[in-house]
């Protein structure tokens, strides 16, 4: 990928967001389109890697918040976009030089694209938490001890509200209430800080990784050799050193929108060498939980993706279905997330999970012992 | 009253404001008990009236929003008062002159005069509802076709949120789910305006009047002449216009905090000359509905005011207890609230009531003919 992100580019950063959003981070097609379409009216985007940003920029982080059943009927306009970097302006008198990725999973990798193209500023090749997390103090900045600064979210209507919480806690809580309100979705910008606080806490190059696993599940892998279908998933793992949990079939199925999350669960059985055995997921936004016959298998903060078996598409915990036939691959998350701090705000017990936080090369070597 | 709030002057305003503030407002306790305290500390309050004030004044609205019921265990800090003046002026830009209640009811009487005291500033003697009401777009400003401009909510944890809502309904959706998240209670500013439409807009004289409404219910009438007890209510009603619709017990009570509100209702037996009758209050914080033997006998947004029977001493919605013996009385509302648009933002329907708004007088017109 050059510095330059142009229309082309735009399908394989959103196949691999939506890998790397574990089933959330908003709708990847939707936030695609909206990509291209501001992108094609206003020319491609100029993306900066995280040392190129300097002392004087204002990196603005901008996504979309709500749960992603929302985020599908919810097509975000250019004037909210707009009106967003123009309400964090004037709540801080800076104007923003930079967009970058709160997240880089699903739609959310797409939004500060569609917002650098608008605005005709760059967008950073990063993120502030190298995959998708459902609540907005889950990112690098808080675990590096910054708050959320001032913080702007507007809707459609054309509602503007801007926030100086005290900390990442009640930004998320204010947030989410003002998000349930104004229809269950809206644009936000957090965590807004001078280029040397975003270059501390970005993770670097996640839109380009992003970019690298889309072009492997459209068959080609990091070397320019063509894959067969049945070759993809694979290819992915052995790219990410990911972990291929199971391949399995949704039996069950319990999925709702709950104060401004998407929740639920989802019951597999194996298929193929997994016959006989059986796959739970548990999700809010994203996927955060995964059992093998009762056993855990990853667990959040590591990254759990589910792969449509046959062609490899990665699905959002909106798009998963009853009769679904996938692959559950496991990817370890950035060391960032392993610390203490880390796992506090997004390992099991935050959301409740009574399990012990393992890492999933862990679990699969000792799966794998146990198979033995 | 002179042109200047002392302490002394609190407690009768309070009073007053809690007959204006047909049960809601916030606790005038609590209130007075703030403003007497920061007037202590800070010297007297200058007040305006609606005519001094000028085009080149910014007249800030400032007020508590939340149920009554949480009001009363949340004393506002001093320094919630000066971050919600901050926050507008960072807001807008424009450095408040003067405070004015957004309702003359309840604890939101003397919420302005503590701020004006803290800020410095004088208070303007006059609100935008002549009365309290329960949801922030219920406003003369809102009739008037003014939107609610930069709005500002503070909570004592520290925590600001400063929005720009379409209009008067988005800040009253905005505003509540803020608030429930801030734990049911904050400090609010909305329809802060230009000297021009506060003139325009403000009800004028209110603060005056409920000092004066405030001094009949501590014995003394409006010639300075002494009141037994028993005359209290009867002198009240002369004084105001206002109709005695019933003395009873409160026989039966459904209280409870939801969404941000103190909804429920009050069943009474009548006592005196009202034995043998019956009697139902609806209250959504404020009283916003009489029905005396089934018959409509007062409704929003004509006030509904529960005094106790033997001190003449008005009652908040949250502290009408069960076996008290009340009074209730009917005062007209600003004829502002009796036009289309008046009816339409404040008047039966919007609460969910199947009645026909008539005025309070006209219904007691037509029950004093049915007696004969």
């Amino acid at each position: 990928m050059t510095a330059l992100i142009t229309e082309a580019d735009i399908d394989e950063i959103a196949l691999g967001a939506a890998v790397l959003g574990t089933g959330g981070g908003g709708d990847p097609h939707v936030g695609s389109l909206i990509a291209k379409r501001l992108i094609r009216m206003h020319g491609p985007v100029r993306m900066l890697t995280v040392d190129d940003v300097t002392d004087e920029d204002f990196v603005v982080p901008v996504g979309g918040i709500g749960a992603p059943s929302v985020s599908v009927e919810r097509i975000m306009a250019e004037s909210e976009l707009l009106a967003a970097l123009e309400a964090i302006e004037r709540g801080t008198g800076r104007r923003p030089t930079a967009v970058m990725p709160i997240e880089v999973g699903g739609g959310n990798s797409m939004i500060p694209i569609a917002a650098a193209a608008v605005a005709g500023i760059p967008v950073v090749d990063g993120d502030a938490m190298g995959r998708a997390f459902p609540e907005a103090q889950m990112v690098t900045y808080h675990l590096a001890g910054y708050g959320p600064g001032t913080t702007v979210l507007v809707d459609h209507h054309g509602n503007e509200v801007v926030s100086r919480p005290v900390n990442g806690e009640w930004s998320e809580r204010l947030a989410r209430a003002v998000t349930v309100e104004m229809g269950g979705g809206a644009t936000m910008i957090d965590y807004a800080y001078g280029g040397a606080v975003a270059r501390e806490c970005a993770i670097p190059g996640t839109l380009t990784l992003a970019k690298r696993i889309g072009g492997i599940l459209r068959g080609r892998d990091a070397a320019g050799r063509q894959l067969r279908d049945d070759e993809r998933i694979d290819a992915l793992c052995t790219d990410l050193g990911a972990i291929r949990l199971f391949d399995g079939k949704v039996r069950d199925l319990q999925r709702a929108v709950d104060g401004g999350f998407t929740r639920g669960a989802a019951e597999l059985d194996g298929v193929g060498a997994d016959r006989g055995s059986a796959f739970r997921l548990d999700f809010q936004n994203e996927m955060l939980l995964a059992r093998r016959d009762g056993a855990l298998a990853a667990v959040t903060p590591d990254l759990i993706a589910v792969l449509d078996l046959a062609t490899g598409m990665p699905m959002t915990t909106d798009a998963v279905r009853y009769g679904a036939r996938v692959a559950i691959i496991a990817i370890p998350c950035h060391e960032k997330w392993r610390t203490p701090r880390g796992l506090e705000t997004a390992g099991p017990a935050h959301f409740g999970y009574d399990v012990e936080w393992t890492p999933v090369e862990q679990l699969a070597a000792a799966g794998t012992e146990i198979a033995r």
